[in-house]
């Protein structure tokens, strides 16, 4: 009966409410389903919490409302195929893991779109930044490789001799603020050399390297402590024993998948 | 010992290889690129199978390759905006994550995401839907809105009352093939008749009416599936308890997430 009563809410209330904002037109029909979006977005939140996580709210939200804006815009129409490969990708796993039936869906379904959304979306951009090279003759993904590399090299280095204070002890127990500021200038560096030495061809300026180079001392970093928490939680302390078995890839371009996505935005946003 | 080992490992293994592969010019570069993003989403997933969850390998490896396939035309350059916003989503949840260092971190960032993908990704499609209802003077949405009800509550009166075999009862107990067959039959006959009485305008033929009815038919009950799956996941196993008291938005909209994201697709695939 509870589920008959259920019904008939639906139909005598919910479809002639769902009829009557159809009708108000296209901007109160998008923020009427927007604030469905939120309302369901946070139901999910709080399904997600009874399995003992704590997803961030307010973030998903935002990404709500800026996902609404870009379905409302027509104008915004070529980006559809990759909404539509999304779409279909949500569907298509649901699909598989309602036939398969396994234990844990929610952890399942989660951590392979979050596979795609850390390994594939982010290290991808390398590929287009790439191209962009090769149009514009210059060498930023090289200097990129370069500039990660040695940061780490220097972090480390100048960590071991003179890194007292900690950054995060309880994410990455050797991580220290002198190591982390010596990498970081080594990343600026390497890129204005680089530029210096004309490597980034003639469409880039002194401010661009600086730039790219903050941005691969920063996020080249960060990159490493999300690679420390997600180890950590997976109670897999030491980089040895998992992922040394499976080649330590991760371990490897951990600090490039942060730091090639953000200068792809950035060539997004201030070049193209 | 072991980190410096690594490093020097880097430098005198991994350096001129990176730097060998980048001059090897554009289509082995991706190819290498991509055959590390495979590398490294299989090693997520062994991370996500060490917390307990069983991550579809397979499917994670096809969306690697489309989302190489993507990044590499220069001629999907319009899709940037919407993988531009993906890569900073990515990088600020696990910057907040690391910075908050909560339990669970795996899980957490997952289930944010999950969640962006689930709902608003998902339900966003309808704003498109309506938008392109308002430029051709169709009535798709308000046909998908009475099909999906329609349908659920046709299954329901067949299925309770000659519903025999049931579908997938460990997900969704009482669903019955006799009933979903009944909802597919109304739901597409919705579309059929919104088409006669010309609310379908006339940009849509009879066929296309026939499969807008099809896909309500199928993927309402499907999301009514994927939503089951969740919520005995998350132990709410009667759709009395957790969301009830959240107003039930997802035991609503259910049907509608993945009916409206396949005509989506339907609509950018085979009419825009």
């Amino acid at each position: 009966m509870k589920e008959l009563k259920g019904r008939k809410l639906i139909l005598f209330f919910g479809i002639p409410f769902g009829i009557g904002c159809y009708f108000l037109g296209n901007p109160i029909f998008a923020i009427i389903t927007t604030l469905i979006m939120l309302g369901g977005i946070d139901e999910f939140y709080t399904l997600s919490e009874k399995k003992g996580g704590h997803p961030n709210r307010i973030f998903g939200f935002i990404i709500t409302l800026l996902i609404a804006v870009s379905y409302s815009g027509v104008y915004v129409h070529h980006q559809i195929t990759i909404m539509g490969l999304i779409c279909f990708s949500v569907v298509s796993v649901f699909f598989i893991e309602i036939i398969n039936n396994k234990e844990e869906p929610l952890l399942n379904i989660s951590t392979t779109f979050l596979g795609i959304l850390f390994v594939p979306s982010m290290l991808g951009t390398i590929i287009y930044i790439r191209q962009m090279d090769h149009i514009y003759n210059s060498n930023i993904v090289l200097t990129l490789f370069l500039s990660v590399w040695l940061c780490d090299i220097a972090a480390f280095f100048f960590g071991t001799k003179w890194g007292k204070k900690k950054i995060l002890p309880s994410i990455s127990p050797k991580k220290s603020w002198v190591g982390s500021v010596s990498g970081f200038i080594v990343a600026v560096l390497v890129f204005i050399l680089s530029y210096r030495l004309g490597f980034l061809g003639i469409r880039y300026v002194l401010f661009d390297a600086v730039i790219f180079g903050s941005i691969a001392g920063i996020f080249s970093q960060l990159g490493d402590f999300a690679e420390s928490m997600l180890k950590r939680d997976a109670g897999v302390k030491d980089s040895g024993d998992l992922l040394r078995a499976h080649g330590g890839i991760l371990d490897r371009f951990d600090s490039l998948l942060f730091s090639s996505a953000m200068i792809y935005i950035h060539l997004l946003i201030f070049i193209d």
